[in-house]
């Protein structure tokens, strides 16, 4: 078998050469794709069982990245409007847009954004969107790890409420049926300002009966603080606790305007934090998300991208740099969040959250792993690896990704991505062009 | 002649279907290494003349970009120190660490530098620090274009003073006498907490007697503007123009802590601000650039990296994207700073800053020109190039980097990258064991 044959490759491979936690050793994938072993003497003890030699050539190995809040499909909307108010971008561009997208539409933007993710060395994330069973075809093709929750908004109108709810569960029960052990289902109410009482706390009650995580947009904007106060007393946090939002497998995406009681609320019950700087910045949030506090409460922070009409593209990389930098900028202290940090957030982490088995490198967990060349600028001098991969590498960087255990990306080739970036091409035109007619 | 052979070839060259400000046309370069035109039937009216055709298979073409502020040996202390207060970490690391600095480390260092640029479609450079004819060789070798200033630092002793301005005398001198049209030099006061009155004033007039340009920092932190209202009783801009150092050939780096008279008075003496949105932010400056003021006042706003030691890389992309972000957030609107104006400032204003001829596609200028792929993912899809460069794509989107005519990246390849990559870390290492010794 040729090095070139390994593209698409599932089954018993060794990958030597490489370095893990800042050793030279090798990795031991078996055909289960399950780590079977790392370190030094890996390649003597398993090379008789390897059916495939990846040649790591002193490359840095690490788990794959986890993008805990996106809305993956809005690749297709990449460009489609920037440098406007919030208000007049979502409803005199956006929401017209996505009031035309079909579950086609879906499919070909989630293939775009796990083409993306692939080539940026993610192996796994968390997204809200509609159409899911056709994202989820999407991720099933693309081989990558994916947590799909459907946008649940009911607008505090009651037979909204009972569509959404009826779309969650078939969304769910589609999910289930299909074992992709790649793919989970969470359920997927969209903020307090979208959502009524009721309908945050069927989600709750339904998430709690089907064992599935909660994804959930929390303090944004100062706007939906203020709006909370005004319409229910309290800030948004407690609110959500009363509806029973606030669990162990819920992930809250932006959090930009937590006080520090309610980071400490956050803490009390569990609740993973997704920081999506890029987005908040971009959006002009002017509040970047306490971490200082969340940290403080014991919070498990981790990173997003949020979807592409607001980041404009899902590099974790790029996305665990703009962390570190505004974390520094907007609390006035450059010793906050220090580069390994930023790491763990855009890995360890975001696998915890998503209580994926994945985001170390040990043995026993599936293979999701990246291999980013030693031998670029980004990566000389090798002073520290940690600081060259938060602070001067980017998706780019990456030159191998495999998730569980089958190479997505060898040499930065991926299969079908001239197919992907034409079919995508062509959806997001006529989308456009539906939406003008 | 093979496409290979393209690499590192000067001379006519015919470059066809490339997209030029969102139309498809060709570009022509003369045997001079200058545009002789561009657009719609370049390549049926020049093709007997060309020597060499190259493909652009519809990529987006596009001015070199302009990086108006950096230190580019840093390169060499690239995750060096992180993550740690600004005086401990001058103090503690980046200090102690270049008093070991030889010339050679600076040749390497810079060497590293341009190649990173290259990689990254930067083709000129505002560069100060400390053996520059050291530096000059490097980018002379490079093929890029640079205006070279020795970092000038008094601490108020007149015999340093004395010696500063015999180091910039014989550096000026040298740079002109080796008549490389592609490197320039400037003088390099290096801020007004290092260099007396005494010191800055003549700067200014050696700058005048020679015709050359002015690199300085200036109000890069609040600390800055308070000892200069203690010490002199007004604030920094103001006891600049005093000692002459504001002048259209000025470049002003950071500019965090202007106030709006401030930028009023650099509107008034037609000085260049040179923003550096990631180093402001890791360094935790606290205050972002006022670009609306400048803008108001008619200051021409480019861009720079900072040096790799409070970046970590020199990718103009990137910083485009900081820029736009950063300035959206801290001054708490999203049309700051839209898409277009953050690309001017990367490419166009920069070359104004620089006063080099460079910064856009019109016939006569220099063949500056860097080549994007649209077949990836962050330009797909295409409802904006501008966009999509600006948010969307970074550094290693680049595939084809020409400067003064010479092709310099070919599909991503440099040639001698290996030997610089490894030369550069050696470097680096030996110095940090100089200085542990």
């Amino acid at each position: 078998m040729e090095q070139s044959d390994l593209l698409g490759y599932s089954g018993a491979l060794l990958i030597r050469d490489v370095q893990i936690n800042g050793k030279r050793g090798d990795i031991f994938i078996d055909e289960t794709g399950t780590i079977a072993g790392t370190g030094e003497g890996i390649a003597g003890k398993y090379r008789g069982e390897a059916e495939f030699i990846l040649d790591g050539e002193g490359a840095v190995a690490m788990p794959g990245l986890v993008n805990t809040h996106t809305h993956a499909a809005m690749t297709l909307l990449r460009g489609y409007a920037d440098d406007m108010l919030l208000q007049d971008w979502l409803s005199q561009k956006i929401w017209p847009l996505e009031a035309h997208l079909t579950g086609p539409d879906v499919y070909w933007g989630t293939k775009l954004a796990c083409l993306e993710m692939i080539k940026s060395g993610t192996t796994a994330f968390n997204d809200m969107y509609f159409f899911m069973e056709d994202a989820a075809r999407a991720v099933d093709e693309a081989g990558i790890r994916a947590v799909l929750s459907h946008g649940f908004i009911d607008l505090s109108l009651p037979d909204k409420r009972e569509n959404e709810c009826l779309a969650t569960e078939k969304f769910v029960a589609s999910v289930k049926s299909s074992g992709n052990g790649r793919i989970r289902a969470a359920v997927g109410p969209h903020a307090i300002y979208t959502v009524s009482p009721e309908g945050l706390k069927w989600c709750a009650e339904f998430a709690a009966s089907e064992n599935i995580g909660i994804h959930i947009h929390l303090s944004e904007t100062e706007k939906e603080v203020q709006d909370c106060i005004s319409q229910y007393g309290k800030r948004p946090s407690y609110h959500l606790d009363e509806c029973g939002i606030l669990t162990p497998s819920t992930v809250a995406a932006h959090c930009c305007w937590l006080d520090e009681d309610e980071c400490t609320l956050l803490g009390k019950r569990n609740v993973n934090v997704s920081h999506n700087p890029a987005s908040n910045m971009k959006l002009a949030t002017h509040r970047a998300m306490p971490y200082h506090w969340l940290k403080s409460a014991g919070v498990n922070v981790c990173l997003g991208t949020d979807g592409c009409a607001s980041n404009n593209n899902l590099d974790m990389f790029e996305e665990m740099k703009t962390a570190a930098l505004l974390q520094k900028f907007f609390w006035n202290d450059p010793t906050v969040l220090p580069a390994p940090e930023a790491l763990a957030m855009a890995g360890m982490n975001g696998a915890r959250a998503l209580k994926v088995d994945t985001g170390t490198l040990k043995t026993g967990a599936p293979a999701d792993i990246i291999l980013i060349s030693t031998r670029t600028a980004c990566n000389t001098p090798r002073h520290n690896d940690t600081s060259n991969l938060v602070y001067a590498c980017n998706g780019a960087s990456v030159d191998t990704t495999i998730c569980n255990g089958r190479v997505l990306m060898l040499e930065r080739l991926v299969l079908h991505e001239e197919e992907i970036l034409k079919g995508s091409a062509e959806a997001a035109a006529q989308l456009v062009r539906r939406s003008q007619s």
